[in-house]
């Protein structure tokens, strides 16, 4: 892990860490190129782009497809959404060995029944796991990883369960004692008010970390305040990429593409975020060396 | 290969056909739910996204992986993009195997050289291959298809090498010779006047298809009368996407969110892309034929 | 599906079917030049040529890519082992679409909980999941698959986890009833005498299928006259190309190559088996179709 | 890169090391435990087992997971057979940093063109790159690798291409003035004397590589006496994987199972080499710690 991609070290430097969600490569690129502190590789959003629902459907080899591509893509930390883990304890070491050689900086499992449903859908039960079966995987992931900035976050969906705040406190507390780096504390409810009475009376020592999804407009200073130390915002790129295809496919239908087409980047942007000219770059220093060595005239 | 993504079917029954490019399984579904008559996996597009330059990069299970994504979400036909073939004959033998059995209904080759460079990129110089080479690969690849209605496209770069009309029409003349199921004439030139001067002298009979990036505004209805078959918007999704998800990170950054939310397609939105709600409906299913059996009351 | 790889044709001609184990594309290829019926893609042996533990580690991903390999190199049936069917019946529905399209014959799913135990193993558990959890992944596979002879094979692991044979012919009543095309029933007793009480006694309809690993030397008749269709040799391929390699690596570091190279296949055993060729050929003739085009002379 | 994967320190450390051929993680791990100081993942090897042809068939993507997986097994260092380097200089860059960072010690490029045909097939034409070309893709290495201790072979078909000694002392010192890091000769003769010749004339300083597929009996000592650092047994447990596998798959079919079964590496020999009871102690270590946190009593 270079100092680059050292999520444990970022949260040394800085109050709070601002972190973009991507689905891809480039997705990744874009929240690196922003200014974010690093990238939200979710399960939520890779699963879309494959047009498949997020409940456990694609496997660990795609999803970690997915993010081995963005950490040679960038230069800040991955963090991999790993949903429950991808079984049970032996599941989760296994994960830790392929996700830590990758790259990844982090990765958050959550304390979802296998397979998962997404947390924002309505109408669906959220079963929780027995608190010892997702301490059994935390104790497995700790003991799995070998670089100590490696960072596991468990997620508590106690929240989006309705079991309140006093289980998640529970929950958060256990999890930390059995050994992860952070914790991400998760709710759907449309205002901070449960979050903000989760992070105000839990006494633990580890990082907080969000996903304002459902009270997107909170400012940064409210969470920094309330003790989070890390907000992710994990599904608007993939929000806005859906909005905007859908409107230049329909204008395109419409034979009216020259309405949009100035709103699109350029073939030029895009060759720029390919490296396309390195490439170029790189054959030039090639073709110096071989005249050097007397191959070219 | 069904009705629905046979592409030579959709050629009989439509004057000209609207193609639409995507990267993913998520844009290729929207290209699919826009009225799009067939989807186009790039090869520039999904290096893009990959965020590694378009230039013989990503390996043929990269590109085929992506494709065969777009296959299983959609009903419409897939049309691969697929470079120069990935080698020589015997690579494009097991690649149109490869690309058949997963469901593709067309592959694209083109006649540069290995490893290719981006047509749209400036002082680059653009090497065809011989024309027997690349009659060779037709030939292999037009006895690698095992279904008829397979299409083998063969693209000719000629324009874009900068070597006129004339050897563009030859090049056609062999590839229909040799077997090629349709021709993709490629330009970059700013209007239509290259592009109209080889089709209007062309005597060919397989389908013409091109790809109007430098001039996007043309009308459907001239491509239709200067006798192209297919027309394909093959980066505007890709070029939309990126210019929007850079749009909404800097709004996140600058604490602007709510300026831009409502721009953004909901949760909702990506759930019913993603058919979320089909596995819940297949599971109440399920649920009352457990119910007849008597396991559950 | 063509007549080559349909599994249910196969089994309306021949009273039993021999079924070898393969664990890549090589070794079933050596199942079909060796007079096999089927090919058993199985979970035990390609964890093995893994190196990983047969307990749900590796993903279906990983999974499929080899028993869709056997498909691309052979041209009788591919029996895909799938294990608990990796998740729930949302996870049975994508593996049945996903392992269809890919042409392999049938698959098995079994009724141990997730991640499983492999079944040889002394002093684990073997748990079951309940009745009415693998039934529901019954109803899932087979409303999953579009060709009637793609066949579910359900695999009931009650005599390995010890629950006797009443149990095992409740559970195969119970498979049947919910659309199992056939049932594996496993034991790893060292004599017949209890999966012959099993097939005795039970009544049902669709053919049944063994894994003789524990009683190797029963013969193909005494199984057909015990109403068996199906015996699968599953890791005898495996465990010879182990202990073969273990020793001729021994000689080569103990300088003694010479005395057992005459046992090792040729190079030109091997260029057969790969089709080398086949290219060779092929190239050929383009040749002579580009001295008719007047392209070489 | 640890010290045990460290190719560059064991030569520090030995005057000849022995590497063995595998195609999987298997047999990976059974060239560590038979004493070999390296792994050999050879792309003829990779492709028999994919039963496709050893001519570029395979993507890099396919070669490298196989390499991984070795690398994730096993202790010692593993040589990646790149073959032309799958492309131009471009190509190569991107191949370095893939096999780099998934942890493999050395890659090998040999100076055919693209696509290779297999070096031992007779009545083939064995064209070499022009040496500027060749050059040209060390140097791209060369300045891709990101650790000194990372390897790059160059291997010259100069005596596979009938262009004798000179041209192959010619090629040698280019490539190791271009900045390879070891070089492989490779020679068909069914004895030394072209590789003796070979290696008693050249005046380099980098570390020689012989692969003796045609010369097998050849002793270490004399190889170490000509300069050689390092013998690749490159196909030995493939082609006896292929017999044994022949003939257990004939006894099985004739009835005869039982003559051979003991010679079977056992249920047992076969967990070991997976680790299996790795899980289970760690689910019992696990066990104690929730014990400890009062979770099982």
């Amino acid at each position: 892990m270079s100092n680059l991609n050292n999520l444990r070290n970022k949260l040394r430097e800085q109050p709070i860490l601002t972190v973009g969600g991507a689905f891809d490569a480039m997705s990744a690129k874009l929240v690196e190129l922003s200014g974010f502190d690093g990238i939200w590789a979710g399960s939520f959003a890779i699963s879309a782009t494959h047009a498949l629902p997020d409940a456990s459907i694609l496997t660990m080899t795609e999803f970690l497809g997915v993010a081995s591509s963005m950490v040679e893509a960038c230069n800040i930390p991955v963090i991999a959404d790993c949903d429950t883990g991808f079984g049970g304890p032996g599941n989760v070491i296994h994960m830790v060995r392929k996700y830590e050689n990758a790259g990844i900086s982090a990765i958050c499992i959550e304390d979802k029944t296998f397979p998962k449903k997404n947390s924002f859908l309505e109408n669906e039960s959220h079963d929780l796991l027995p608190e010892k079966d997702f301490v059994a995987k935390i104790i497995a992931a700790r003991d799995a990883k070998q670089n100590n900035d490696f960072m596991i976050i468990a997620r508590t969906e106690a929240l989006i369960a309705g079991l309140g705040v006093k289980e998640a406190i529970n929950r958060a507390n256990a999890y930390e004692t059995a050994g992860a780096d952070a914790l991400l504390i998760h709710s759907k409810q449309k205002n901070t008010d449960e979050i903000f009475e989760f992070t105000d009376s839990w006494q633990g020592n580890i990082p907080l970390v969000v996903v304002p999804t459902a009270f997107p407009n909170v400012k940064l200073k409210d969470l920094a305040e309330h003790k989070i130390r890390i907000a992710i915002y994990a599904n608007q790129t993939l929000r806005s990429a859906h909005s905007s295809m859908l409107n230049i496919l329909k204008k395109i239908k419409d034979g009216k593409l020259h309405e949009v087409e100035n709103e699109l980047s350029s073939m030029e942007d895009i060759f720029k975020l390919q490296k396309t000219y390195s490439i170029k770059e790189k054959e030039e220093e090639i073709e110096k060396e071989l005249k050097k060595l007397g191959y070219i005239t």
